[in-house]
């Protein structure tokens, strides 16, 4: 295998990752190489901690439990990413591990879960969330985790809203520009994709109930803000989340890269 | 309630729907409403058959496996949708289903299996498809529900590909354009969102593994297809999709169309 080939196994660790050091593996990922892929010491795979890019790393020993690597070389250097939160009011338990994991794919830098009016969870497993968005990042190829910030009011959100970071919300009803249309202005009134540095923006969906009136009232006039609509259906508070996401990717963030071509599954060899 | 109201009960049902006439509900659907709703006769409830509109109704009788309606008026007049295909390949079960309710919701017209070289899923239950389409349909407002096809091979939806009707590849390798700026090149050469009728269009996506190096060759060759891509993350074969659906209807869809305000759940009762 050379490092230019697409590696099967990637996790994600805490660990600081430089040439020649060694790292010891959590209990479950330990478990997960020995026990399911069943790799061996000499075996490679890919780690990164979200700092310093992706690195080969070799499987020096394992046993129940513990795994041990040595790092070879980095495969990938740490890149800017788009700095996209998305705040969310909390639903049902599959649906906000898929929204998780779609959030992941689609480059989202925090996950932040938010209480509103009509929300029906009370309760959030934050931790659930960021095992989910761990997996989908190692999965997906990114070189970062989004952070999974404390559940926090919708009052609370707003009150401490950070200067400089602008927010998308998704509104069914009132007045709302179609969604691509607004991020295109906002694009070109921003000088486009060529930026030094991404730019801080957030996208904010409601629960499976909708906002309060009071709260689209509230989001309406704060400066920093730009509802917009994402046509005559009603969508599910996840598929609001992924369409949202998706268009600003496309318009304003990194929807013109490509995958890096030394990650390519494909071509796969067609004879096997 | 006033026929303006949001209705909280909302069906597909196969019959035509008009004035004063009354219909059967399947067993299912009469289970539903009488055992878990414990709705009773004289309650009204919305009804769609994907041709006539969307009519309300109300209960005339009720009982095991059985109910009877009786169609008061029109609530909303049919109207046109966009023409857009899903054809995908079949990928594992909950994500198939959630494939399938998010394409619903999303607006596609048809649902298309299509068996590629990488596909892992043998067999594809069209049904299965087909109830998660209605259901989904019945939740967002739609007035249709997207047609499940019969699972094709790759070569043979080629083969039989309708004229004029044009394809979005997600392409994750090789030339490709990023999928917003193509959509609004073609949007500007094909006269914008001034089209008398929906254009129709299809979007494909690949199995889990990717399309193969010969499938990625034959559909760039085609006349009628326009390879994308979704930025530089590795997208689950449903994301994938879901994104691609999503800046579609944004510009060359019905994303500037809002939901009619007559199905307003906002604004909602504050004080309860």
């Amino acid at each position: 295998m050379t490092t230019a080939a697409k590696i099967a196994t990637r996790l994600y660790v805490d660990d600081a990752l430089a040439a020649e050091r060694s790292l010891g593996l959590d209990h479950g990922q330990a478990h997960f190489l020995r026990s399911v892929l069943r790799l061996t010491p000499g075996a490679t795979l890919a780690v990164f901690n979200g700092r310093d890019g992706e690195w080969l790393a070799e499987i020096e020993g394992l046993g129940k439990g513990w795994c041990s690597l040595t790092l070879l070389e980095q495969r990938r250097a740490p890149a800017p990413e788009p700095d996209l939160w998305l705040c969310f009011a909390p639903i049902k338990r599959a649906r906000i591990d898929f929204m998780a994991e779609k959030a992941t794919e689609l480059g989202c830098s925090v996950l932040q879960p938010v209480m509103t009016r009509f929300t029906a969870v009370s309760r959030v497993n934050e931790e659930r969330l960021a095992a989910n968005a761990r997996e989908a990042a190692e999965q997906c190829e990114r070189l970062t985790v989004p952070e999974v910030r404390e559940t926090v009011s919708f009052g609370r959100l707003l009150d401490a809203w950070p200067e400089g970071r602008r927010l998308l919300v998704c509104a069914e009803w009132g007045e709302a520009r179609p969604i691509v249309e607004a991020l295109q202005t906002i694009r070109a009134e921003t000088g486009g994709a060529a930026q030094p540095r991404p730019q801080p923006w957030a996208i904010m969906t409601g629960p499976e109930g909708g906002f309060a009136e009071s709260e689209l009232d509230a989001l309406r006039k704060l400066p920093f803000v730009t509802p917009v609509g994402l046509g005559p259906r009603i969508l599910r508070a996840d598929t609001a989340a992924l369409a949202a996401i998706a268009c600003w990717q496309a318009v304003l963030g990194d929807g013109d890269r490509r995958p890096p071509a030394a990650l390519a599954g494909f071509p796969l060899p067609e004879g096997d």
